[in-house]
């Protein structure tokens, strides 16, 4: 059972890193954990359904409640205290295409607007039910996760598009092949879902960005149907793939998903090695995705990100800071964690390749046990924000883009902006965490104390937010690189798109959807 | 100075090799030449133009024929014959964005229609002056052909959009950089126009096709303008770069344009390799790229065209089929050429693994003489059409793309439906000329004997033409994988984009370009 007001199982919950509330402790002061509401009295505070139950729609509180809100920072503060705003009046749980566009009729008829869900874990209120005099109807695709199709010698694998992370490994596996798409949200995230939003996975350097992966599918749309055959290539005009990825629910439901896939590699590992100074980790980072180093992975922490992570790495954590000592890589050393996935020849060759390039900037290996450990919590930061919620902390991430002149430069604005956005201390570390041939993303976790109402903590997160928007466009990022735009990021979009860019976007929407049925409020006004 | 009814440069041709005409002669019977226009004669025939001369505007004779036609083939018969059809009433050429924007206001203010024109060589009658009512001003680009910027450390490149290949490559290996990108019409063709018709260059297994090398740019819309920031990646909503993508001059003028650049590789290398059958060198080509050998270039030619190839090598053709006889690959066998770039290591270990694929294959290597024999002759096919031209011979390609389990068939139908196209025998030949993981584009070259009418020639192609068309669709391949769209495939587009797709292209073009200004029917009506 998922927990109805966070992240995860809380059966099998992860541990918050020991270290972790001394750290906080010392950096921000004491925490004061908020009272949670209960869901009895969520559910029970549940206005009545503007939809009428049955022929596919359920108007049961418990799933209406469910389907509320997404795993934003305000959706957290809505979940935990209770105050929920516009519930969906209706959730649907179609089983096909044909189930779909049969909603949308419906919808359309009843005067409703449509959500389209998959895992529900946006980050940036691209699934919360909007607010106004139009009944919310939400359609959770996740009953079509069935792989319809493999296509072996074209490497192609078509399911049903609410399939979910861990299933599409199961059953691509069972044949020999992978997809390798692992975003954070992966244990919840869907096909669909990470399509809509221009998912970016933990490995896409090797395996590529959803944009790469997606190769065709279907789309069931108020307009018509929208189906996207797997070509490996075209030049027939625009790529409609395109306008699909990235559409947020605003142009159709995805209903079914063609992937490119691989077979299973014979290695998948992650190792580490520690660099002397900022400058010379992102230096290593860029030279070995600029000179081709077959990598899946590059993440590089700050200094101050690495520190944490010693420290939060217990007893190994220590040992290793006590060897890096002893090797003079000090006070601004930087982690840098790399993945190499393939044959074991290759794995070999790129493992020694990095190897140089890191001794030559003066950094030492620190081999696979660290990067093992990464691997064992690669999807677990999630579960900590409910560890920290309880004793007081907020968490949140903010991510963007930027070309290689540009990162050093941003990472210092916006940590800065974050710092600098509250009376009192703000807990800030960063990472790149993909790195292209042309820049990098940028990926910075805060951590500030929570306040009693959940009001005043909204309050602190909208000013650490709007800082950091504004140091990421003044810094020459992008408004996101894997999170989407949903609500947090909408009204900031236009700048980055421009005039004659929105009105394209809008344009399209128009096209798909002539009355606005679909997600209206996300992605654009 | 450039042919005016034709490809290339007289004082620069290529000769026919020496055992082509034979083997036409044989295959197809004799041709008849028919006779070709004078310039004389068409600048005098030329009609007065519907615009004003000044301000911009040239209405000199000669300008307004050398921008009439593209190089399709309905361009050849055109200005072969002297019938033009439509000429532009003037031509502008523009230095700068502002001057592009000038030129739209206008056009616009004249009841103008604006045909972008960038090296004038498309294939599918992209830039033909539109007939109708409306004076045509046809937009020449290429006095924007600028460096502006070179950003070495994120490896990016921002052109003026009329630049064509050669000047970019000499501009960026003055700096140690290339950009790749080697289209058949290299020589002329633009950077503006690679991105405006999705173009893909020869090597783009190692260098990326034109999606992957467009990072950003600036585009003059009569609607605004829509700047596209080079970002390496971004979430942020539908990816615009990509509706400008295959865009054939619809949506706006591309001013600038930002590439991804690299540094020049240490090595470059073609080699060759024959497989004793076409299944086998199929699953050779389909096993290297799926593999993830890198490889800058696969290109694989059926047993046809493989024996065409080595009958028009000349003695060394004969002596390469002689060596080849005498190991037992015999009249099946098919000729894979692949390129290898990048730093040495990488090239010995790449060609290396080619070699054993090859051998497990019961191929045979035949080094690197007859990949050099193709680098020389790399950009030569269009010269050869005018030879074949004069001597009565019609040529001209169709290319498509589709996913690997679909190749074979669709080559046998593809080559089926040229050969039965007419009443008399017609030669034709395919290639894989781009592969995928997930599939292959498939290049078909076909000749045919001309009609002393212009207008019968044409009947003959366009019967070629739509049998060929036909095969593409019914076989599972896309419409065009690096030609495009322009006239000659627009009618056959909605089959390939669905009624819905067809709408968002139509909202697209009218977001931007509100009036239909821009190259009016191409692409789409």
């Amino acid at each position: 059972m998922e927990r109805w007001n966070g992240w995860g199982d809380p059966d099998h919950d992860v541990a918050l890193p020991a270290a972790l509330p001394g750290l906080l402790l010392h950096e921000l002061g004491p925490g004061t954990p908020p009272q949670d509401a209960l869901l009895a009295d969520v559910l029970g505070a549940a206005p009545p359904p503007r939809l009428p139950a049955g022929d596919g729609f359920s108007t049961d509180a418990l799933d209406r409640v469910l389907h509320a809100r997404g795993q934003s920072f305000p959706d957290l503060v809505a979940l935990r205290s209770g105050q929920l705003g516009t519930l969906p009046d209706a959730v649907a749980h179609p089983s096909s295409a044909a189930e779909v566009r049969a909603l949308l009729e419906r919808a359309s008829a009843a005067g409703a607007v449509v959500v389209p869900y998959g895992g529900g874990t946006s980050v940036v209120g691209g699934i919360s039910a909007p607010p106004g005099d139009a009944p919310v109807l939400t359609v959770d695709v996740r009953r079509m996760q069935q792989l319809h199709a493999l296509d072996e010698h074209s490497r192609l694998a078509t399911f049903g598009a609410g399939v979910a992370g861990p299933q599409v490994e199961a059953r691509l596996r069972a044949h020999g092949h992978t997809l390798g798409h692992y975003p954070q949200s992966f244990e919840r995230s869907t096909l669909g879902g990470w399509v809509a939003t221009r998912s970016s996975g933990q490995q896409s350097l090797g395996f590529g960005r959803i944009e790469d992966l997606f190769a065709g599918g279907r789309l069931e749309a108020p307009a018509g149907t929208l189906e996207l055959q797997p070509f490996p290539a075209s030049a027939a005009g625009p790529d409609l793939r395109q306008a699909v990825l990235g559409s947020e629910g605003r142009l159709g439901i995805l209903t079914d998903v063609t992937v490119r896939v691989r077979r299973l590699p014979e290695a998948d590992v992650v190792a580490g090695a520690f660099l002397p100074s900022w400058d010379s980790a992102v230096t290593v980072a860029r030279t070995l995705v600029q000179d081709g180093t077959p990598l899946s992975m590059v993440r590089l922490s700050t200094p101050a990100e690495t520190a944490a992570s010693l420290l939060m790495g217990g007893r190994a954590g220590r040992a290793m800071a006590a060897a890096l000592d002893l090797r003079r890589l000090g006070g601004q050393r930087c982690l840098l964690l790399f993945g190499v996935t393939g044959g074991a020849g290759t794995v070999r060759s790129a493992r020694r390749h990095v190897t140089h390039v890191v001794r030559a900037a003066g950094g030492v290996g620190a081999g696979t046990p660290i990067g093992r450990s990464w691997q064992r919590g690669r999807f677990s930061a999630p579960y900590l924000r409910n560890h920290l919620w309880e004793r007081g902390y907020g968490v949140d991430t903010v991510e963007t883009a930027a070309v290689w002149s540009s990162v050093p430069g941003l990472v210092e604005r916006l940590e800065a902006a974050l710092h600098g956005a509250l009376e009192e201390r703000v807990h800030v570390g960063t990472h790149l965490s993909h790195v292209y041939r042309s820049g990098s993303s940028v990926y910075t976790t805060f951590v500030f104390r929570l306040c009693p109402d959940p009001a005043e903590t909204l309050q602190r997160w909208a000013r650490l937010k709007a800082a950091a928007l504004r140091a990421i466009a003044e810094g020459g990022g992008t408004l996101s690189h894997q999170h989407g735009v949903g609500l947090d990021h909408r009204d900031a979009l236009p700048a980055e798109k421009g005039p004659l860019g929105m009105a394209a976007l809008a344009a399209l929407t128009t096209a798909f959807d002539p009355a606005g049925l679909l997600n209206p409020g996300k992605l654009l006004r």
